[in-house]
């Protein structure tokens, strides 16, 4: 019962899922590994005792492999992800799905043609228990209609290659993705707003606000603020008709210290994400297994990208700009 | 050293000031009232032995009374102000300031011209123990310069005659004095945003998202949710460079029951802010006693005035409007 | 209609309450000063225009006096306060009310004597929003029947005259009082507990746990730390039946900065009680002026008096000591 | 290099520990089970596929078996541990160790005859990301020497075979490890205060107060309430010569709604505290992999028993009780 998994790309999240797939989770084996630097999967592999493949695409087909991750270079995860539909193996693709909303449809279009989800994209929040406890209060009606939701995304630093399009592309797409699952719906419009400059993010325009229109009205603002030095500070709170509900702030310990009552906030994704990534692919383990993909499919890829690529116009134009998306095939209705 | 204080107008707030000075705060007497409704003003003389005056005008002139506090209706504002700069008394006036820019800028020409402040404008959240803290974290640079504020300002319901503009004339009016004072600059431009309307506000536009733009690039936005039930909630979170500093939520009590450890949302302005008005007007009566008038100028009535109207303006046209604002006069810097 | 209030003692707590009662109260005025050091009492007077009278007794027998405030040194309260009682004039007593069991028992005999209560002793907490909040909590059972309170006072640092008993008669004896008062009923045991003593403290015994066990059952812990550097940080929970009401950790302002999330705990006993020696001291100017003292009685003062003796046999012994308390009379009920 | 699991009793929480080494952790397989109800034993292991033996002793012998998960009924426990012992297998047994400190002694015995360390114990705690987060803050020296703990267990309520010695034994014997754990030292003497009783815990003698004294000097209150009816509240509270550091309070989400704003306490030992379950068991099949066993000893285990009996002996006695322990074997230091 034990699901042999085949992972496409070794670099830090490539190790960090591989780690987690044979050290912490039930039900994985990770049987098979490829890398675009093949020394590299050479090394992983025999860590792990894993076979190393020369390309992705054999690793694929192999009868080896039940199931495929995908986390290499994001120009390369359409190729990948096709050929995996192509084989009729569930795959399991970090974020982005493709890099262009074109190539999320010719996905979606391989997906709908196979007749079955086999496609997950790496959507982790909908696994953070702070977001399904957030997501269960709204659901269940208790604070009213959904009318407002404030997010904030706040980062210590980015790294030197981090350009002004990846305020969205790389932080906000998290927001764009988390507020679709949390309302239900599809984003419709899309504005940046440019508060004045930090000094810590150079040529940056850091912070920015992102304001995201809901297809029932609803609007949410989001803070990316990405060198704010004082940690990663990922907030949110929906507004409904009669009440609020906020993600919680969760220290393992309150300090009492210089005129001061503290707790903590933490320092990167990883200390703040960790158990949310576990239970994404426990549960992906358990859906192969079980014969199904459940997480955040195809399409949400696609609707990512549109949103993202709307948003990038903002912030270019300076103005509101509307979402066009496609028709949503039944298979992810 | 007894201030003797002349109050025009015995509604519901001068009624709540003369408590204050009588009963309350040290070093005030009111030993004059008067009101458009004469008899209701004598029952209040009676009860603290002031003389009533049939108007505003022969109270102001009377040599008893060494400050005038205005709380009549907002159309009667201007010639009261007026009246106590041409008798050179202190006078404090409930906002507005007046119900017009062009009331407002009379107010500060006459002032002006007597060459001295005798105008306070009754914006009490700067006397607020929370706000003040927070402003001081801000001056002091530990959290870098500021860049964006996030605000809510949340009343249970509102009464039957509030109309869409109250939003910003009447409830978002207090942000735009408040960040004014913060940021220690002037808003230059705003622009309101429609969210899915709540069903607990019928016709009005509730809630919206009023954003103000700082004279130094910085950005405010203001949730403005009028009949949200839950209690008046009144938040603030200023995003510096290197950290954030924001209201504190202060219940007086955690109770652990039902499965929820809880603490107290106030019920109304009055439960939220009594603190601040008592020290406003202690402020107020000492400065008078001291020969000086410190608090929120003719200055910051008119600035108030000249936002509240641009975002009114932005609510009817929907888009950004730029806040034109006069040359200050040198008495206001 | 002001009361005129005589102060015997200008020290720093005589000074901080004529300052109050002048400054920042309304309905009081200081009309006479004395103190043992008669220069520092011309002073004080000189301030604010009262008359300095060369003794207590003198001070309280003149007509000009409506009611006495007893700041001086402890063990000349009794003479004070019986002279006041002589007079037939409302006193407050700074606690404690007496410096033995004896000498409060002939100040019990004394008011008894004269039929009505008269004295008032300065137990502030009963003031306190967040205590009479927490009472208020236990007195509507929504916690249900109260049956353990765990209390802490943790002082930064204290004085170099600070002695053992101190613990007990300067510091817990708040606790003492303000448990009485909490549920409404008697103590009637202690037990002092020593844990490790902290470098801090020296030669002191510091901290140290004070057990009180309440006439109805209910145990309460006070933890006494009065070297701890940090801050000053009063709390309390009550234990209740069905749930627990605890003091709020009111900050107001949160920061987050430095990897944490930090709110602030007072420097000491001013910041943290000010605002509740205010509401004391207006009470009682209300309670003089309409005719009545309602506030912590010679009973008060006496049983926190034959407690804390107790607690100092129980640091003594270091055993459970019984608190042997006479009999209530009538005006104390 | 999978672990292979022997399970020895398949009640409640063998189930469920079955589930976590079979569908939650990496590592392991539960390849053999048996119970004192053999038709039990079959049903689950059928439903993972591993052998049912008659009894613990040959499950124990057969070379299938790894690792030995003893979580029969308590008075089984010593045999089975004896065995595991005899066959130098890692054996996890659920507390307690055994039920009585004279079994514990012969487990200890024998393993120190065995000559390296096979068994741990199931104090789960040690494994809790709060109380680790709270060890190390101190370990770390950051709030100084340890002086005092406070700690409260509370449960909704408990089963109606609940006995008042299982106050200690079943409830605050995991204070009775963790503050062991905490402090690094030995607990030498105990006190049990006896607060009034809650109707809701008829007539044991609900809630309690367990004092705990440590060998260096501090004392640990530990609030032992069992029916509290609002929640699982486990809480605790390190105080130092300069500071404090408490568990913090983790709510995933906060509403606010109806006066209020509140977080969620959990409902019970499941929900506080499954995260530390799921560690407990990694580290140990890790552990077991490698070739150790580093979680709490049999000496912790006679430990928790010889501390648990003194706390007994004070409920009857009502009085301090020393604790006596045996000399610790070099194997445990």
């Amino acid at each position: 019962m034990t699901v042999n998994v085949g992972v496409i790309g070794v670099g830090m999240i490539g190790k960090d899922h591989i780690r987690r797939l044979t050290t912490v989770l039930a039900g994985a084996a990770v049987v098979a590994v490829t890398d675009v630097n093949l020394d590299e999967a050479k090394k992983v592999a025999d860590g792990i005792g894993a076979t190393v493949y020369s390309t992705g695409q054999e690793l694929i087909v192999d009868d080896a492999v039940d199931a495929v991750l995908v986390t290499s270079w994001g120009p390369t995860h359409e190729e990948y992800v096709l050929a995996a539909i192509a084989a009729g193996k569930p795959v399991f693709c970090e974020k982005p799905l493709a890099t262009s909303q074109e190539a999320c449809l010719r996905i979606i279009d391989a997906e709908v043609a196979f007749g079955r989800r086999l496609v997950q994209v790496g959507y982790m929040r909908r696994y953070d228990r702070s977001y399904r406890a957030l997501k269960a209060v709204v659901d269940s009606g208790e604070i009213g209609a959904p009318l407002i939701m404030h997010c904030t995304h706040r980062n210590p630093s980015v790294p030197s290659h981090y350009t002004k399009d990846m305020a969205i592309t790389d932080t906000a797409v998290h927001e764009i993705d988390m507020v679709r699952w949390m309302f239900g719906e599809e984003i419709v419009g899309t504005t940046v707003l440019f508060p004045r400059k930090s000094k810590n993010g150079g040529e940056l325009q850091d912070p920015l606000i992102l304001l995201l229109e809901m297809e029932g009205g609803a609007i949410i603002d989001v803070e990316v603020s990405v060198n704010i030095r004082y940690g990663y500070d990922i907030r949110g709170e929906v507004v409904g008709e009669d009440g609020t509900a906020a993600l919680g702030e969760s220290s393992p310990v309150t300090i009492r210290k210089n005129n001061q009552f503290s707790g903590r906030v933490p320092e990167d994704w990883r200390e703040r994400f960790i158990a949310a990534y576990d239970v994404e692919f426990q549960e992906w383990i358990d859906g192969v297994r079980d014969g199904g993909t459940y997480g955040p499919s195809s399409w949400d890829g696609y609707a990512a990208a549109v949103v993202s690529d709307a948003a990038v116009e903002s912030i270019k134009g300076g103005a509101r700009t509307s979402v066009k998306m496609g028709e949503k095939p039944d298979l992810y209705k």
